[in-house]
């Protein structure tokens, strides 16, 4: 809070300017003195460590993106330790589950984003920031090459940085499914810079529609909004549009306010069907339901139907062994496979958990320390545990078969007790834990937890060097360094208009309607990165109450 | 204040959507019905007036622009009286004296717009507003050719309007003054979309100028402002990005803090030579000045030196005969020379101001009451009123000399008293007044006080056609329908950065220093058009003071 600092300024601003009288044609308030210091030392920082005499230079690690992963990463790292790099195309870190809000004016861009330089300020320059995007990622030479989007300026916008740990958070892109005319039609809704030209072309197609020489079918399929895809972000901004247009819109273009028309396209059964059958089939009574098919003229169409992997990372899994795959593979420590010291977290890479059936045969027999051919219970409940830690999908499969006691592994077909279990049984008891795996979804949640327990890990590298914390290593001997990633949900919200959302909370548990919205506004209110948004939010919502919203084509 | 709607709409959210089962690929949001009623209303009001049995069809008023002078005169135009239609490019009226602010983030762009829709929400619908750019003026015909820049939406943006009144109100465009390379490589600053490219700007030179591929020099020059243009505009932009970097950009990009410089060039020889003389010299001062030729590298140029006529306003100065001028031209009741019921109000046009020796034998010949050749001291004081109020110059004049007591027009050149004076001494007496005319400035002030005199003369037409109100007809006879327009001076701002401002104010007064500021800032905060707006610029202040200015590229 520098609300102090105003008087301060006030007083130096007298002095700030030294006074001279002579009159010239020209004025220069300046700056100067002090530059070629200051670059040199930028310079040194950059482009080789610093190496003073006897002390190990810090290893570098270069971070590529600043959504929901690259930020959390940040925010916990140890940036003493290590020479930070971060490259990212935008200079913010933006509270991307509001985006629908902004697409409407409930809340203003500039609200939900946070300066990078101010985050990365508080490690006092020890981590450095590139507004630029990677271009292309140098593995076997361990260099990221990044160009800037800044070309009307001088200076070349190439360059590049090596690395000790890369770290991958560079997110993920619209998936068109090679849709003909999607990109060109079809507006998306995954950063600030679409939610704003969604938001003007929202009072585009109400402008438009109004003029005195549209016939009423103009009218109407310029207000015809299409949404494809029945996710939270396509059915959030659903709501907030309807909204906008039942709260606002409607008043303020009366003329043609029984002309407005918005359809949500959804390809599988249910809308929302990531979330709880419950709040889908909810979500579902709040929306008219209607057969008819969509080939209507449209005034804008928003286009949320999942993700894909972005090319510079496509042409990375080609060099480290993935090109089959559809997405960049983790292991579930989220190092990627195929490669040394890159990790990647969020949206642009899946844990490839291993499956523990692999592993069966290592795994028994590590636990048979007698090499008696069988397990007794105490050789068998010796290894769960590490077993529970390293294949997390064993834990699932148990906690829904209520088989939490393993009791019931020891009873044969025919029920009877037995005291040992031999390869075939462990097997078989075993065998259908697997079904259990199933990938994280793509949220901010992942993404950020992904975030804090990769810093965690980089902070305790030495430390967990000497003592490793990890489950016991089945094929190999000792320990892992660390444990394995593990993803706590705590709920997901789904919006869905007039003062009403969804919750899947903690547990079981599921919440509709008023109340729930306002959870939700406190939730969102308290997740804000910074006090700074977290006000301007929380403004920008009584700003709505009182005054609407604005549909300035601003 | 609509607070209190928050609880109807929550509780009227469950009714609003029909509930049904049956599970289908397709879901839809609908506010249909009643479509064509709602239309064809809306069509008979914009494609010919309304005529009911017996009375008499309003007469058409036609408002180009909603700056300044087309939005006061909209807020004060008794709108029942007329059918009005309103034709702007922007569907918001803009606070302009708040847009230096914009460039830096001290105050947000949204928070000094209002939409037009809502100003003109009032009305109860009395006044229509189209989004569209007036591309030609068929005075001949009353008519006025519109176009919509929204093009990729679906019906044509074409359409004309009949007006009885046309009231011109379009602004002026940057004066250039045909220097090559400004168009391409020079911002402007008359519009929000200028202000919001200027502050994305800043950011790039700063986020280009620490990146590590550039030089020294290349750094620098990214970080080197130049402004053309030492008036308010371009003093104020220099002074709030001075701020803007002295408060917060230094923090933010320590590497390059010291190599950033501001150049303010200006042709004349005082920056601010438009305000009083104390004003510009204590400006200077608060500027370093220095000889240095700005033909060095730039990273950002501001060009604001003055204004010129818009292409449609041209083309219309050639129809009706002044094709000659350089600035559209209207008499002292804001009527455009050379057509009849075209009004012209703001920065298109300039009032030419008869000249009394254009019309003194007139006035003499309607003086002389007995025809007696020389005029009597009563004959004289008889037609001064009507004078003063016809030819402003003249009290001007006698200000200046003050002779507010004519009784010195009585004296002879040898200062002994007479009777009577012949034609040539009332030429002598006043044949210096003309010299005291001077144009208006082309400011927001002048704008709306033209605005608000032409709607209250339309609106008091009838009632001024039976009883006038303005000052006799020397040529011809009875009097003007109304008093000419008078501008009255209110004074003016400039802040100059760093919690200091300058102020010109009524009478011959001149206000600086930090308490200015705070005049300034309770000024602007109670001239805002809206409540909203008002809120806006006041929690924008206030968030600035606490958090400082927001870096990010939104």
């Amino acid at each position: 809070m520098k609300m102090g600092s105003f008087f301060m300024r006030a007083s130096s601003a007298l002095k700030r300017y030294p006074s001279s009288s002579n009159l010239l044609l020209l004025c220069t308030l300046s700056f100067s003195g002090g530059g070629v210091v200051a670059y040199s030392e930028s310079r040194s920082e950059t482009e080789h460590p610093i190496v003073d005499a006897g002390v190990v230079p810090k290893k570098k690690v270069v971070v590529l993106g600043t959504g929901w992963a690259g930020t959390s990463f940040l925010k916990d790292l140890d940036a003493s330790r290590y020479d930070v790099q971060v490259v990212s195309p935008r200079n913010y870190f933006a509270f991307t589950p509001l985006l629908p809000s902004v697409t409407c004016g409930t809340v203003e861009a500039r609200s939900i984003v946070e300066p990078v330089r101010t985050l990365i300020k508080k490690s006092k320059g020890e981590i450095k920031y590139w507004e630029a995007e990677c271009v292309k990622i140098d593995a076997a030479n361990r260099k990221v090459f990044c160009n800037s989007n800044i070309n009307n300026l001088v200076g070349r916008g190439e360059f590049s940085l090596d690395y000790d740990f890369l770290v991958l958070a560079v997110g993920s892109q619209v998936n068109t499914f090679n849709t003909p005319g999607v990109k060109e039609n079809c507006h998306f809704l995954k950063d600030i810079e679409d939610a704003k030209r969604i938001r003007l072309s929202i009072t585009d197609c109400f402008e438009k529609a109004v003029l005195p020489s549209l016939s009423e079918e103009e009218r109407r399929s310029n207000l015809h909004f299409v949404v494809v895809g029945g996710g939270p972000t396509g059915v959030e901004f659903a709501a907030e549009l309807h909204d906008y247009v039942q709260e606002d819109l409607r008043n303020l273009y009366p003329a043609v306010k029984d002309l407005v028309k918005i359809t949500l396209i959804q390809s599988g059964d249910h809308i929302l069907n990531t979330f709880d059958q419950r709040i889908s089939t909810f979500a579902e009574q709040k929306f008219t339901r209607d057969g008819e098919v969509c080939s209507v003229p449209h005034g804008l169409i928003v286009w949320s139907t999942g993700i894909s992997t972005i090319p510079v990372i496509k042409d990375f899994m080609e060099q480290v062994g993935q090109g089959k795959r559809r997405v960049l593979a983790t292991d579930e420590w989220l190092r990627v496979k195929g490669c040394k010291d890159v990790y990647a977290i969020g949206d642009c890479c899946t844990i490839d958990q291993r499956k523990i059936m692999d592993d069966i045969s290592a795994i028994f027999a590590a636990a048979d320390k007698n090499n008696s051919g069988t397990l007794t219970i105490e050789e068998f409940q010796d290894v769960m545990d590490d077993i529970l830690l390293r294949y997390p999908q064993v834990e699932l499969f148990l906690k829904k078969k209520h088989l939490l006691d393993f009791t019931s592994l020891w009873l044969d077909s025919q029920g009877n007790e037995r005291k040992e279990i031999d390869i075939e049984g462990f097997k078989q008891a075993l065998s259908h834990a697997d079904s259990q795996m199933k990938s994280l979804p793509a949220t901010a949640q992942v993404a950020a937890q992904q975030g804090t327990y990769l810093a965690r890990c980089l902070n305790r590298m030495d430390q967990c060097e000497e003592n490793p914390e990890g489950p016991r290593r089945f094929r190999g001997t000792g320990r892992h360094k660390f444990l394995p990633f593990r993803y706590k949900h705590f709920g997901q919200f789904a919006p869905l208009g007039g003062e009403q959302a969804a919750a899947e909370l903690p547990g079981d548990w599921v919440s509709m309607g008023h109340s729930t919205q306002w959870l939700w506004y406190s939730v969102y209110a308290s997740k804000q990165v910074s006090w700074r948004t977290r006000v301007l939010v929380i403004s920008d919502w009584t700003r709505r109450f009182i005054f609407g919203r604005d549909s300035s084509r601003v």
